[in-house]
């Protein structure tokens, strides 16, 4: 998993706005890409795939709202051609085509004089933060939807137009519109408990253990944490606009659901700030661990020198050569008749003095001092 | 203690939107759960437990204020059935429905078009930080409340209400409302003493002390403040709008009690941000008492190298085994009338020596320079 | 000092709303405390003990200006009762009574009908961070407040009045509250003087020394800064919404004087601000300080190490008991002319060679690389 | 790169206003530099450089927008005087000459009564962060620009007046405005992309390798992402204004455009924040890095410790020259038949007898004691 | 400089409201201070010190505007006698008297009946933090501005008017509030440039050696950058007011002016942030070279230990005195004849196995882990 994540770059999350396409090229004879429809009024509905744009213009005419979807981008350079056709039949803003192509608009609410236009950012993988555009246009009785790749979270919309649940097939495009951001705003939720079970696995690693992995992971999800914050963020502020501007696409009872879909998001919000500062915490409490180990260790290191190096010079003392036949000075010691257990007894006393000497001086009470301060 | 909490997971904190129930069950033949009414005025009061909503409309028509409270969760997955029957019942909107069942709600203030819909998190236990969400309808002469466990904080209100203390059977259901919210305000304040009780333990501990376990300890102080703020903070929002909202169903003597109310929420939120800073700081003094038990084991381990290492080498040398007869200059010390005891004296030279250097040169000096620059 | 704050606690800061109190005891046959009054008016001023509710009333219809301050705290368990007849008489607000019984309010301003409800919070001693409330009413011409302790901090209002020192004689009831306020205000500077000595003498300790209770001494200021400052914002709000509103017991010419106060309350926070912030920074300094201490408590081992076991691994060699008579190979050095001289030049040459090994390997030029490496 | 780097000081971005130009000489015969002039309208276009005034006049009468470019900084001291100048022909205000001559402004929008003056501060070169200031005046049908150096980011604008590409031609003055307002907005995109890289390449280096220039690597990030963002936000201001305000000189339809440059802006902000927030958490990442190598690196010289000390000392022991002819209690070991491999047996019990101290006190289980204590 | 630094205390930066003076004293035989007096109008200036307020009054008749500058505070304690005289005379509000008293007012505007009053906070050495209170106010035809030291940064302004450069002599009072503010703003500019310089300075000590001295370097910077901002921040919202509201003192055209002003201050606070945002980069970069430099050291530590550790047992080994005569089992390696090059190339071979051991066990290889497990 690791080293999956290690190629999704930063650079990865980055495009310049106008670079991606080649606008050079004559934009005539470009086909149309497959586009999958959707019409549906309170009796029934029909889906189909069409490739002319005669074809929708009978089926706007037919039924109360159609959900136009298009994935330009998989015709490659294309893609712009693709939009800018769409653009002159619904007429959509010049400004508009550019947001589509450039897949990497922050989420926003755009009204013009007819439409409205409204770029979401979905996930799609559970275990990917990698966020994919839908571009979507909201008119009378339509909602024309752009994908950035041909998948999308928005399957149990489908669904329930096709099975007549709900209220959908009864209402008019806004609510169709509705549906769609609320599958998208609710696609963030399998991803934060995957975050939540990551954080889950190191809070026990950092509480019980000590694993050096602990920063590299924790790392990947404040990343991928600050890239969610990222999408949902603005995402936030769009519906916030939606709900409180007086446009009049919406319907009063819509916006009733956009400001349940908005305190989704600002949950979503919420979470991701705990999981920030969760996060943080547990690092602190990691560094905490490191600095305890080095202690530890450190105090094996002492408790070592201490027994064993001052009898070493003792012995070591016993161990010079001088010759006792030259002086009496000389080593006497060596020739006394307890010698020998005296010398060990002497080592033993010279730690045990250094101990006590440490121990007087105070550095070897560091460890609690308060236990013994206390009556 | 510690080992009960690590169980209560960041994930368990969490579940998604409309995934609880499967919605696909036909909802017609669901027995109703157990519903505890109380219905009072100035003049008296009636308790009961009702099964049939015919109950209900006698007591609704014969009292001025009825609170009607309802445990849909008991039914497990019928719960969903049991909130659209009242739902209908009550003319509540669709949304509320979804917003009861899916009890992970922020606390929130929804305005509907004759009733008012409260979202509320409560404190039942004071160990916990668990809430648990209590849902809450106001209508003209009713308040209904949903539950998400069979436990509440509410029995101070419902005493009040028995034995008519206070002004609450004279006032209407609004007053009402405004009674349930402060009680669950005030819910919170057993859990903050707790805490404060908690961090004084911690603060004696890092200030006099050095624990191991304070690190995890706060991580787990920290964890609940962020909870606590994260259930209060939209709760103070909640109370904001009601205060300043002109809803019809409020009179303004209540908002005077709302106002208070409000106020509370604050001393919580400003007495939760004081906790997150007092711990933060005693991390930070956590830390350099980690350092500097590092900093005293690193001067023992020091200051028994500079006492034994010299002199062992100096009797190392005189240990050495050269033969002194096939050459003058080899270790004629050894034979030396006062050999050994210029061998002891040597070693405590080059100790001393040491010593010196090292203190001349500032190495040892580091512990508190500015006590031998001062005059 | 540290052993005396240590018992101010966390909890100490801290009750729940409510529960002071045992409301159950009927309230009528309570003595009144004694209360102290001031009445005065341009010519003149009259300062007494009241016993009786009468005794105000005459006061009230003689002089321009009362001001009645009450102790219902050290009346204990009746406190609530005392101000509960208070109430009756000034027709003040019930919650109002909940406000001045539980002393731990945030400072705010409320307005009721006839009049104006202040809570504010005022240092009294000098050396402690411990802040009482002082629960405030304005009405037309009279100034009510309630003590926490039979203590504060406005004998210099008092004295002003006495004296007719000032413009206060010549106003209303509401300068006085503004006199009142400002006093209370002012109090804080005693303590933000003995804070930034405090804060001078660590900062002396930090730069120039090493103290090892810098830590805890520091704790104690950013706790005493976190206390003050959630005190003073709290009333930095209140002046300004007593500043902005259009309340009518206020006249415009006092509302001047409250902005004044204000900008006292805003230079406050401005310090508290600086100081935390200063704390924080000398916290640093600190960390990098001890740092520094143990990089030279290693340098120090490192430099022992380096300088004396390699030449005592040559002391151990030559100290082997390698018979030398049983092979010609077996420590022929022992018997050299220049043995025991060429053994001591090894064990400078080895020590050299690890000198120079390290050196040339960079490990030793670590301390300040800079200074060789630029010409 | 780190070297050239090092000489962009913090100095050299700030100067202080009204000191660049000794503005006591007189301002009369300074020549006029050469000045750039692209007129152009729906029809075609023209472009020259021009010397006197009298020329734009006719330019200016005879094409629907003028586009005039100074590059007054070229001519030295002399620049106050050329723009004092302009400012006389195009009645500009005092203040605004200033603003050209001091080449340090934030960016901001100011209206006057006949024109609007934009200052941007726009980056040239995709490795520097460098920003150039571009001042900018729109007026009924010219827009005049000054540039600090005679290079800037406004090729692509050109190109599009000369092919006629876009709507450029169509449009008036405002336009133009905004599609150099675009691309100086849009010159952040490289230089963010580059930004991008060094945070990917320091990114593998901290989670995958220790390299100690890491932090210098990361400083210089944070400081240009730092300088990028103090002038991105007020450029990002300065938009909002310009969107918000009803200016007289631009039209509704142009304020479409503007919105979308907005929204480039918050891009890069976000894009700049996110980068902070990285850099941050990978420094992080790098301090854990740096503690667990200490760590290591103490275990190592632990482990020798534990394995090589203790018996030393028993080698020591029996190193010791008692005599053991003067008493059978002098090291009679020496003479035991089995003595040397009971010796090197009690080297190694010493050995295993310390570990086996050790382990069982706790200190060397350490190093993940999580793994031991689970089932 | 660091020790002039040193008693630069923070409670030199602090009093008290209202406590400088003794306000017992009878006010009125106090001598007027020397007053400097500019007056002028389009056609001259007249210049001088007077002692008597009549000779104002010729002056205020005479000429369209006059500046009359204050040092009060030279006359120690009569200076509150002498500012109320003026505040007599020219009918300023009692609160400005205590606001010119006690010098350590934040800037403000404050709006009076007939008049504006400004506190503003001017620098006037460049190596100085230290603000001085300049108090200014702006009347119909006059500017009276009290200063804390007879020094000030407005010699430019004086130059302006004497020489009759620029518009001054042209405009009214309110022009000349401008300039005085303007002079006043951009004192801060200087003292900026050395805070850059210094910065500078750490930086390059940071990036390229190690400096110990420089977190309390660093500490002086922010501590000075903390005081800056606490200066210029109340100016900012000072200007931000007084470009706002709508005083009839002050032109439209003198507004414009004032806006270019206000941008100034934000561009000091801009810098300020920076600034403050550089040293806590540069502050962690400090941190990881400490660091750095310890695992350095450490390492130094370990190859000593692991090189000379070992083979020091082995030579101690066959140090040992055990009586070969009396067993075979006694080292026979002692009289074997390849003995001692054996010990010698055990002690290698010992050596080499600990290195290979650590090596393998992974310790070895921390340093630098990536570059090996790379292809």
């Amino acid at each position: 998993m690791t080293t999956r994540r290690r190629h999704e770059r930063i650079t990865a999350e980055f495009n310049m706005p106008g670079t991606l396409v080649d606008v050079s090229r004559p934009g005539s004879n470009v086909a149309l890409p497959v586009i999958h429809v959707i019409s549906y009024g309170p009796d029934g509905f029909i889906e189909k795939d069409v490739n002319e744009l005669s074809e929708l213009i009978v089926l706007f005419a037919n039924w109360p709202v159609t959900w136009v979807n298009v994935d330009p981008m998989e015709q490659g350079p294309d893609a712009r051609l693709i939009i800018e056709n769409f653009a002159k039949v619904f007429s959509l803003h010049e400004l508009v085509v550019d947001d589509i192509v450039n897949v990497h608009q922050r989420s926003k609410v755009e009204e013009y004089e007819e439409h409205l236009f409204v770029v979401t950012r979905m996930l799609i993988d559970r275990d990917e933060v990698e966020t994919e555009q839908l571009s979507l246009f909201l008119g009378k009785n339509f909602v024309l939807t752009f994908r950035e790749v041909p998948k999308d979270c928005l399957d149990s919309v489908r669904e329930k137009i096709r099975k007549g649940r709900g209220r959908i097939r009864q209402e008019k495009s806004d609510y169709l519109m509705y549906a769609i951001i609320d599958a998208v705003v609710d696609s963030y939720f399998p991803l934060l408990t995957s975050l939540a079970d990551r954080i889950d696995i190191i809070e026990d690693s950092v509480l019980e253990s000590y694993d050096e992995d602990t920063p590299s992971d924790m790392y990947q999800i404040r990343r991928d944490v600050l890239s969610l914050r990222r999408s949902i963020w603005p995402a936030r502020e769009a519906l916030n606009s939606l709900i409180r501007d007086t446009m009049p696409l919406i319907n009063d009872s819509t916006r009733l659901y956009l400001r349940d879909c908005h305190d989704h998001a600002v949950r979503i919000i919420d979470l991701l700030e705990m999981y920030r500062e969760v996060c943080s915490a547990l690092m602190e409490v990691h560094y905490t661990r490191a600095s305890n180990r080095l202690n530890e260790v450190m105090k094996v290191l002492t408790i070592i020198t201490v027994l064993f190096i001052p009898p070493t010079l003792v012995a070591g003392i016993y161990g010079m050569n001088f010759n006792s036949k030259t002086s009496p000075l000389n080593m006497p010691e060596l020739d006394w008749y307890f010698g020998y257990p005296a010398a060990l007894i002497l080592m033993i006393v010279v730690t045990l003095a250094v101990v006590a000497f440490l121990y007087f001086k105070g550095w070897l009470r560091t460890h609690n001092p308060s236990k013994k301060s206390r009556p």
